[in-house]
């Protein structure tokens, strides 16, 4: 076997067989395939794509190129959620800890902040004392304790991705709905879920612009899933205007927190509870949506979910007693409040806009590696739909400095818009393919 | 400017302009531009093309990658011509002398076989001294005194090209038209000519197998020659059975000695008067191909192409002497002869099995770099269309031993059908594109 013949099979839209895309792929992470040829494999398969199997058989290969945490020792079906990034965005802190109250183990494996979006293990990380890396026994002990994990990504996980990600990223080959659904699947496997829950996004503030994009993934990380033999459902959600009131790291934290006892904005619960309820139905213990809803539902009004969050927290480092005191109350100190400028509906609040005043607060960050804010953000008092009166306070802005502030008020003040004629009722849920 | 934009760029089909070509070519040849970028960049070429004006701007970069031939010093037009490879394959040594007795100077840079097809220096270097290494001084005394010189690819000359060739050869990306375009012409370009002559072959003995794929790659290289200002003339020619009724090395410089003489087969004149032609014609000599190709027949006539012949013999290290004592009567020892099996015409004589045996014989070779043998190769009695009675001799083999004349008279005995209806007469020259 020899890559070029590989590479020109690809190209010429032929499918790879396991055994020819092993030897690739093998090759390439032992350094025996050199990065050009994977290079003009990738540039082929961006223009050709792959079947279903393909992408199935990338995956296992990519997961198996390092190590696969073992959670089998764990009673109960282990789900994952996974979102493809967001403004605002801060359904797992919910939906784990409900799917955790009903019987669901889950070992969350999430990212950081990197432009416009939301990282979630920035916003725990707000947290003092909150720890995201685990050895593989503290992960056990974690799941079995409080029923979930959240943690990043585990060393010598996937290494196949990074390499393949970081030429990816040089060759303009991140593009590819099968190169990013193996990436995304291979390590998702790896962090030993059973199935997954994909939160596609889709609008101004999501990766995939619009449904047509965002069908494309989902269809593509469910249809993989099948040909691996695993149960995986997906979301298409609106991600137009940042989701909930909060945008910012312990902001967002203590907003979850709110949901859990029963007091989120009606946005931001109905896709955390859509999604903790297609996680159960992944696991196997509900067949049908509504049931699954009245579990999840049930869980938040009975207190389950919030108590088993407060023991996540200290199982992973944190101290609840803080938590619970700063609540409400901790924000960066300078303050600056954006005022509809005309009484009016609020027809957009833009998400990407958003996420960039979160860039320019500390929230997120335009370079990986560079430090993020904990308690800097944007508290939203109306959102699309509502109306305002002219002067009525839109969101409020927190910051460290006044330079910081004013350059957020700029964007936001680009990014929201009124209209006196009441805008058009977006769903939120808008596909789901299993 | 960033080289994975550039990548992208392409990718998504929009034509690079100059200076964004200038930063990734020249950046590449300098190894600032890592091979895995380059990599990427021509498959996004060889799914998305380039316009004649980006394909003229490569061919510009690339020529001027190295060392450029200065040969302003001589008088007259500077003429080469260029075939894209084929089996019996001898009419440079024709129009060379041919169109430098009219007038043409012809600095020729020619290859080496490979593969089926043969190579015009290697049939030089069969005559005892010939050589075809000069200096670029060496170069333009030998054009003075004779008009013409068949010489290799001198070093230093397009290393763009033998970087990025190897690249390509082992990344699935040789089959791209505008990439091999620039190829062909930044050498041709780069070794002094000033217009040239291409003879696309089309046919089982051909790189383009049907006429198509033989017109698009005549198509970009006319229309990159526009865009760059140069006259550029191409004939697409019949590559089905062997031109000519040798196939050998020393074989075929005798053939090309006969047909300068007046005496030579009726196909391989017609090529090769028809491409000197064009010559005269991109040179400016004439305006039309008749009037062109009297003067070209004149000159054998008078006997002026073949005096200049043994000219360039003698200035290229040669001794016409030698070459005219063994002029036919030279070959190999080992002989046999393939009979027709039964009356009827000779319906086909396949080129690329013909190759196939010359390699078989030492004309040819499958691997760079290996040597080949002066003096074996193959004599035609009958061609296409002819009639022979049964166990009349279609053709004759030279060879070095036994084992090496069974294998060749194997593969001709299948090379060559005979049918009991006289087959249709195929044009030679199949079309004409300036």
């Amino acid at each position: 076997m020899r890559a070029a013949d590989l590479i020109m099979k690809k190209r010429d839209g032929q499918v790879l067989s396991y055994g020819e895309l092993r030897f690739f792929i093998e090759g390439y992470v032992a350094g025996e395939i050199p990065d050009y040829q994977a290079a003009s494999w990738l540039m082929a398969v961006y223009f050709k794509g792959m079947s279903a199997e393909e992408t199935g058989n990338l995956t296992k290969l990519m997961m198996h190129s390092g190590k696969v945490l073992d959670l089998s020792s764990l009673k109960g079906p282990l789900v994952d959620k996974h979102s493809t990034g967001g403004v605002g965005d801060k359904t797992s802190l919910i939906l784990a800890p409900v799917a955790a109250a009903c019987g669901v183990q889950v070992p969350m494996m999430s990212g950081r902040a990197l432009g416009h979006t939301g990282g979630t293990l920035d916003k725990l990380e707000s947290l003092k004392g909150y720890n995201v890396t685990f050895t593989e026994p503290e992960i056990l002990r974690i799941l079995r304790e409080t029923g979930y994990i959240v943690m990043g990504q585990t060393e010598h996980i996937v290494p196949a991705d990074r390499k393949m990600y970081a030429l990816r990223d040089v060759t303009a080959t991140v593009e590819s709905i099968p190169l990013i659904t193996a990436s995304i699947l291979s390590k998702k496997l790896a962090e030993g879920a059973d199935s997954l829950v994909f939160d596609v996004k889709c609008g101004s503030g999501a990766f995939m612009k619009n449904e047509e994009a965002a069908l494309e993934l989902a269809d593509s990380l469910v249809n993989t899933g099948k040909a691996m033999g695993r149960k995986i459902i997906a979301l298409i959600t609106a991600m137009d205007e940042p989701l909930g009131n909060m945008v910012g790291n312990f902001l967002e934290v203590e907003e979850a927190w709110e949901c859990l006892q029963g007091r989120g904005p009606e946005d931001l619960m109905e896709v955390s509870m859509a999604l903790a309820a297609r996680m159960l139905m992944a696991a196997g213990v509900c067949t049908n949506p509504e049931k699954a809803l009245f579990l999840c539902r049930e869980k938040i009004d009975n207190g389950e979910a919030s108590r088993i969050f407060l023991e996540n927290l200290k199982s992973q480092g944190g101290d609840p007693d803080w938590f619970r005191e700063n609540a409400g109350s901790w924000r960066a100190p300078v303050r600056r409040v954006l005022k509809a400028s005309a009484a009016g509906y609020i027809s957009r609040i833009d998400a990407f806009q958003t996420g960039m005043a979160g860039i320019s607060l500390g929230v997120g960050r335009s370079r990986a590696g560079d430090p993020v804010e904990p308690h800097t953000g944007i508290r939203f008092f109306a959102k699309t739909g509502d109306f305002v009166e002219k002067n009525e306070a839109v969101c409020e802005i927190f910051a460290l400095s006044n330079q910081q502030a004013d350059e957020a008020l700029g964007i936001m003040e680009r990014a929201v818009k009124t209209d006196p004629e009441k805008p058009e009722v977006i769903p939120r849920i808008l596909r789901e393919i299993t």
